[in-house]
């Protein structure tokens, strides 16, 4: 189904849902035409997935993020990104990935067009198929333009078992880059806020970060810092270890600007959503080679050694004024949307 | 994550889809609570799937029904027996499925819960294992109740090569059972309607259907006749093929309240959606053993042999009063958010 036609309507309609002959025409001229691989056939039920060796992985992600294009990224590509860093952060290289796709009636063909080529291009870069999809229109006011789900399969690779229950006293933290960037730049991007800026989101592919530190031994744990930010990682490693969280203020990678936008706007950074950065917890002795493994890659230069677990049962925050506060667990909103 | 705590809230909020504590309050008492098993860690970014032998095969849909709950059915076990039966008829049986779950804040907790167990029923009941799954939480007024996209894994069975590029003249087309249930059902549960009867919408798992017709010689291709219907399945035939579809009225299943029904409002049920029928193509000399061995089974015993391919191009209708008539590719919808 690879055949390309051109595109003779502006806008989604409620037929292209309809399972009939628009809904067929989108496919092939949208879907087909960006996402095609010898795996993916538009015409079957069901995907017949070559052979794989090793221990499957899979995780599933879903994506209504607003606005659809920010600095950065825009909902397709983060699509992509988004599953395929909870594979890589579980130790998996993602292989292949399957796509559904709720389109609100009204959305603009060349707005979903854009998108789905982001999304076939960070599929392509990622060496990952699209296998099987779904589409759904739904009506004008029950939705918002777009939203997404991912399903991935990965291969676990390398030796670690990584689990969270792994954590023990005196292994230290360690941040790929620096955080709060992917949330700021949305919250810059929407019209609501008045400001603009020239941050763009973090939102990438973490293979590259996992997959370095594939050698590193007494790692223990990773994660991606999405919704919640990196203290509501640092909450779910303090939950799951019964241990405590103690982190450098000073030591926390954040640019400026994100700085500057959270004062205004009373944000706390370290709640604000990354979307292409790693967290690892590593034991004390193998820290430093972890850190100097990610500085050599242009996705870790800003990485940094930020904490370590102590005995306590609370998240604390050591100040750059050298006072201690508690992080509190997430509980409103500060920012909906944001993946 | 298993801990079962009392709900203190009635309706969702933003925050239950932040990635704090709300969220995971939410994820503990409704979620896991429900649908827990071996392979499912709701603290972990990927789930590792036990090996599997055989052939991998993967579908995905999402889920947009409205009403969330109808006569025979909700969204939840909707969304469970859509994409197995997606598995089903390309000759997989399902093993996995990850859930993605969009709610429109406001919606009432009880219901969720109830639709979430439902969800879980129908998994267990078809011995598949919820393995991962995310939940966002969009503003109320850009969504519509609940969204559902799944996506399973299942292993081929049996020896058949399925594939609608398989099917030649002389082919027999066989339904397992009466047309057009669903989309009525879920129409007559529409208040828009101001109808009312004791019709029950037909979804369920075929697999017991696919399964019986595994030892069938002669079995080309098979599908669950969704959105569009059976007409639009007899399309993506024709299509495919090349070849023509003729089908015989009378022979076709159709419910009296059904056929009531579309006579009323104008519907036509042949275009109307199944949620637990099989469409199966099949060579001439196997088209009475297939007929009887689903007529044997309780989802089957209205079974009929409906129609064969010819070498026209076209898809024709020959009616109960002996004349021809065209049957034209779907093009408005005729009901949204059936599915």
């Amino acid at each position: 189904m690879t055949e390309t036609k051109d595109i003779t309507w502006a806008h989604i309609s409620l037929a292209h849902g309809n399972g009939g002959r628009y809904m067929r025409e989108l496919i092939e001229t949208i879907f087909s035409r960006y996402l095609s691989n010898p795996v993916l056939n538009t015409q079957a039920d069901a995907a017949s997935l070559p052979d794989m060796e090793g221990n499957i992985m899979i995780s599933t992600d879903g994506f209504t993020v607003q606005p659809l294009e920010f600095p950065g990224g825009d909902i397709g590509s983060l699509s992509i990104h988004g599953t395929l860093n909870d594979l890589a952060v579980a130790g998996a290289i993602p292989k292949y990935m399957t796509v559904n796709v709720f389109i609100e009636e009204g959305l603009e063909v060349s707005q979903l067009e854009r998108i789905v080529q982001s999304m076939a291009s960070a599929a392509k870069e990622n060496n990952i198929a699209i296998v099987a999809g779904d589409t759904k229109v739904v009506p004008k006011g029950q939705g918002s333009g777009l939203y997404l789900a991912t399903t991935g399969i990965g291969i676990k690779s390398g030796q670690h078992t990584l689990n969270i229950k792994n954590i023990n006293i005196g292994d230290r933290i360690v941040v790929s880059g620096p955080v709060g960037d992917h949330g700021t730049a949305i919250m810059l991007a929407r019209e609501e806020f008045g400001m603009h800026g020239a941050l763009q989101s973090d939102a990438a592919s973490v293979l590259p970060l996992t997959q370095a530190v594939d050698s590193i031994a007494g790692l223990k744990f990773m994660r991606d810092p999405t919704r919640g930010g990196l203290a509501t990682v640092m909450h779910e490693i303090q939950q799951a270890s019964g241990l405590g969280v103690y982190l450098y203020e000073e030591q926390i990678p954040i640019r400026d600007e994100v700085q500057t936008v959270c004062d205004m706007l009373g944000y706390d950074p370290l709640y604000l959503a990354c979307e292409g950065r790693v967290v690892a917890v590593v034991d004390d002795n193998n820290a430093e080679a972890l850190l100097a493994c990610w500085q050599q890659l242009p996705q870790g230069q800003e990485a940094a050694i930020i904490g370590k677990i102590n005995q306590g049962n609370q998240v604390v925050l050591r100040t750059t004024l050298g006072g201690e506060r508690l992080l509190d667990e997430l509980e409103d909103d500060p920012l909906p949307r944001i993946c």
